[in-house]
This record gives structure tokens, sequence and C-alpha cells, in this order.
């Protein structure tokens, strides 16, 4: 096998079989991954959850990760998110002419890690190469399906008024981590990626009730973004409490330095829950025993103020929340 | 909005919102499009279908289609193939900075319009903008998911001794027509892509008989790969004859002006089909009443001669099909 991807990899022809067997049917093995054009499923809800993210992090490889894992986590989270069960992904690779075929095999080692622990197949996948600068090195695009749990059905559309908000961990790790490794800014800190399956978190918040309204990932935009979007397709406000979110000591130090607000940077491993106030409590027991949650934390509750998120200040003072806009952070996730 | 996508249009917020808005929701648009994480889909099936696939093709508007037909019809081909009827997709867009939003858009009209003709539905999306010469203008990235037929089975694993090798029209289309768009060859033919979604032509084959041994859509690398590749699946050989492979007049043009064998140019609507003696007649006359598929052909049979594809010539003379190799022409598809 070349130690670097070639056009060839990409044709479809012998070296698409050399590939795929040697780094992908290597590391993704199971009964279900298919050497056909599609893989055959058993499924057994009468609802499934579908969902599609591509991934064009850079640096690919980041403290805490690399794409591949990113790859995995992000739709196993959005699928859990909507309280089904992540059962099967397919992934769908774009490389860059030249890419070195170990970088490649670390990626797809760390898939194939994630995906055992986040208890999904890798059913089906796709290889294209395309040339030298037509693409930065390597994107992957992961799809998922999940068995929905009878009984839940979580929406950004049914948040409540006086529901409680929870976010699952402490903010803005993920894309503190990213700006970090890009070297631009000179700054050392020991951050790492939240990047995380939670598909067993989100059942443990399940298995205190199934009336939850909305769990959403944090990613893209951070909890910030997902407040507001929550706002807007409820029709609710929401009042946060800042001493209450949770945020890393060096998160905090970094976004001091760079002037940035946590609650904007991207996590890939934080849920945002509405739920209601009579089992929040519980829900953040419940989280503080999982792997990935232990400092989950009520942020806030929705409000009658429509469109609007507001924010306390420790030392008293009620602000509006800035709307996310603009550019934040490219390539991120 | 804008008249060329920025990197705020992938970052998550507001201007994310109005491009999803703008564009997306107002193609894709039905009772089942999610602006949740992931979308909650009803299925009527014990098993389902799943593939994806990226799409990198350049330039991604050709004569006959542009690169957001062809995603769409490479995901419901990819289902239909199974035996399963197409119904969810999933697309995930990787975009250039600076991308014209009029371009974006005719994609997604194509893509709808081609969905709606499938009878699928675009079920989530997800978007990401890169940087200037990080990605060559668009990617697309669709995954999908079918509903098995109870009682079908195909696999490129089951291809029996005996059974009839069917093509469903004309080979070659697509490949010579990206050939041909690049300008390099100062050739001028009318070809335009055989690009085209084969739900309902897969349903006229299943319609004559259930029991289709394999059926595979020949993309990449064309109908000689995927000969090879059911050699190598099924272990058996294959002998066809050069006479009964249908290609168009303006292909066998450019082909033979260029030296190249139409047998390994990439189609994008046509099917290759192992299906028993007894039904092959029928199964033509079927694809024949079908739109896609009006010069359908028997092309050979398989033998007993495992993991060679023969291939006879019209005056006499059998020789073996040079296995496909290398890279035949980048970013067909």
């Amino acid at each position: 096998m070349e130690k670097f991807i070639t056009l060839a990899h990409g044709s479809g022809g012998r070296q698409t079989s050399e590939l795929i067997g040697s780094i992908f049917k290597k590391h993704f093995a199971n009964e279900l991954f298919t050497p056909d054009d599609a893989a055959v499923l058993p499924v057994k809800a009468d609802l499934i959850a579908m969902s599609t993210d591509g991934f064009v992090v850079s640096p690919w490889r980041f403290a805490g990760g690399n794409i591949g894992k990113l790859s995995i986590c992000g739709t196993v989270n959005d699928i859990a998110c909507m309280g089904a069960i992540p059962k099967y992904i397919t992934c769908a690779f774009i490389i860059e002419e030249g890419f070195p075929v170990a970088d490649l095999e670390e990626i797809a080692a760390a898939m194939a890690k994630t995906a055992a622990e986040a208890g999904v197949k890798i059913v089906a996948g796709d290889t294209k190469v395309v040339g030298k600068g037509q693409v930065d090195k390597v994107f992957i695009t992961t799809a998922g399906v999940g068995e929905q749990i009878p009984g839940v059905r979580t929406s950004g559309a049914i948040a409540q008024v006086g529901d409680a908000v929870i976010v699952s961990g402490d903010v803005g790790r993920h894309g503190c981590t990213i700006l970090l490794e890009r070297d631009e800014f000179g700054i050392d800190a020991d951050v790492t990626s939240d990047c995380a399956p939670l598909g067993k978190t989100v059942e443990a918040i399940l298995s205190v009730s199934k009336d939850i309204h909305v769990i959403r990932d944090a990613t893209r935009g951070g909890v910030g973004t997902v407040l507001y979007e929550i706002c807007d397709q409820s029709q609710i406000g929401i009042n946060i409490k800042a001493a209450d979110i949770p945020v890393a000591d060096p998160v905090k130090g970094v976004c001091g330095m760079l002037g940035l607000d946590p609650l904007y940077l991207a996590c890939e491993g934080r849920l945002v829950i509405f739920a209601p106030q009579g089992v929040a409590n519980d829900i953040v027991k419940a989280l503080h025993s999982m792997p990935y949650s232990t400092n989950a934390a009520i942020i806030g509750e929705v409000t009658e103020n429509a469109g609007k998120v507001t924010i306390e200040q420790p030392f008293g003072g009620k602000t509006i929340l800035p709307q996310p806009t603009g550019e934040l952070l490219p390539r991120i996730c």
C-alpha cells in the first residue's frame, strides 16, 4: 500500500478496493458493513431519527480528539437529542491527493473506537479523492439513524414557560481548544475538547423522565446560539444566571485574554436541556453520575419574554444576551 | 441576502438561519424537514437500506444535470439497487467562501426537483462554509434511507452461474459528458449525462420477478468496474458480447478519438442486473417501457470462469476484458 493518498484511491477501481480493505474494512469491520451499494439493516421501531453533519475542522487533529472522533460524536449526539437510540452511521470521506495514509488510518481508528463506545455500527461509506489544493486535507460527512424511544418526543419548538434550562457540563471547551491549536494567538493553556458521544447521557436523562421538552447539543455558536434558536422555535424567552454557567478555569482565562464569551464558543459534548422544574434537580443528579456530565448545572429558566435571552450578573443587573452573529471562528467542526 | 456565500453563512448563527430559510427551506419544504438536530421519521418496514455518497463533480454544472441532481440520483439509486423503496435523504453542503448564492439556489432547485421525481423527502441538512481555496466551489454529501421490499434481497455476492447480465441503457454517457465539459480536448459532441433517479426503474424490474440476484448502478469506473466487482464478490466469471453493449453514437465517436472504452466511463443512470435467464427477456421488456431504460439490453452471462470477465468481439475472438485500474478521470461524480 502506498504511503500517500493518490487520485487512483478515489477512482472506484482496484486501488479504491485496496484502500477500503486496508483501512476502512479493517477498522470498521462488523457484520452489517456492506460491500454493496447500500447496507440492509434491521429496525425495531416505528419511528427513526435521521441526521447528517459535515466535518471540516482545522486542524484535523486536536487536544482531546480528531476529525474522525468528532464526525461520529456529532451525528450520534444529534440523533440522541431527539430521544432516539443511535444505531447506524454512514461516513463519506473527501480526501486531498497526497494526504498521508497513516493519518487516514489514525482518523479511521478514532472513528471505530468512538462508534464502539457509542454502540453504533458504521454500515456504509464512500471515498472521494480530489486533486492537490481542491480540498484542505480531509473532510468527513457522517449520517446516522437511530431508533426512537417510545413515548419520547423532544423538539426545540416545545419549550414551556417555567422550564428549567440545564447544561450538561462546562461550556466552550471545543471552540477554545481549536482556537489554541491554530497557534495564531501564542497562548498556551491546558484545554482539551469536550468532544464525546452522548447517547448514554441522553438515556440517563430520559430514565428520570420521558417528559423532557428540548435536548440539543451546543455545537457551532455554542450555548448562546442554542438558547436563541429555542427562543425562536418555541416563541419563549429565557433568563440565565451568569454565576451558574459552568466554565473551566483555563477556558475562562483564554476568553478573558481574547475578549471572548465562552457562551458562544462551540462545544462538542454538551447538551442544553429544557425540562419541567419538578424533574430538573433529578436530571442534574443523573447527569452527575455520567462520565461526560459531572459538572452539569441548572443555568436558568424559560420566561414569557418571547424572543429574548436575558442574563443576570453575579452582583445584580440583568441584561439582554447579545444575539450571536457573523463568523466567530471558521472550521470549528 | 448577500450575493455570495460568506464564512458567516456557516457559523451556525443568524446568517446560517437566513441561508437555510431563503434557499434550503424554500426548495426542500416538506412536513418532515427538520429545524431540530435530527428528523423523526415513520418507517413501515422491518429492514431499511441505508447509503451515503459524496459528490465532488467538476464542473458542478454539466449537460444533463448538476451536482445537486447528481447528489440525489446517486443515493436514491444506491438504495433502490438493494430492492428498497427510497424514502428519506439528508444532504450536507461544504461550500467555498465566495460561491454565488444564485448558483447554490440553482443546485438546491435541482435537488428538490429530482427528489420530487424520485418520491423521496429531503429531511435534514448541514451547511459548512470554508475559506477561499479550502474547497473547490461546492461539495455535497447525501445519505438516504429506504424501506426494503419484502421478499427481495439483492447483493453483489449472489450472482449465479448462468445468470443473464443486463444493462439498463447505453453506457458511458456521464463520464463522456464530464470529459467534454472539461474543455481539455477541444472536442464538441452532442452528449448529455444519463444522470437519473432509478427507483421506479428498479420497481419495474422487481414487478417481473422478485428473484433478481444483483442490481448495481454503474457509476465510477463504469460497467467494466461493476462486472469485476461482482466477479470478485460472487466468485464467478462473466462473458459479455461487445456487439450487444448499447453505446450512443456520439459517445462511440468521442471514445474512438480519445482511445477510451465506454465500458470504463461512468454512468449515473444505468443499472447492471444479474437475473435468471428465464426472466431476462421480460426484464428487458419491462425496462423498455420505462423512461430511463429504453435501450436496455442483455449483454452477457455468468460463467464458471471465476474472477475473469471475457468479451467476445463481433467477428469472432474472445479476450479477457482488462481489469480497471488507476485514475480514469478524477471528479467525475
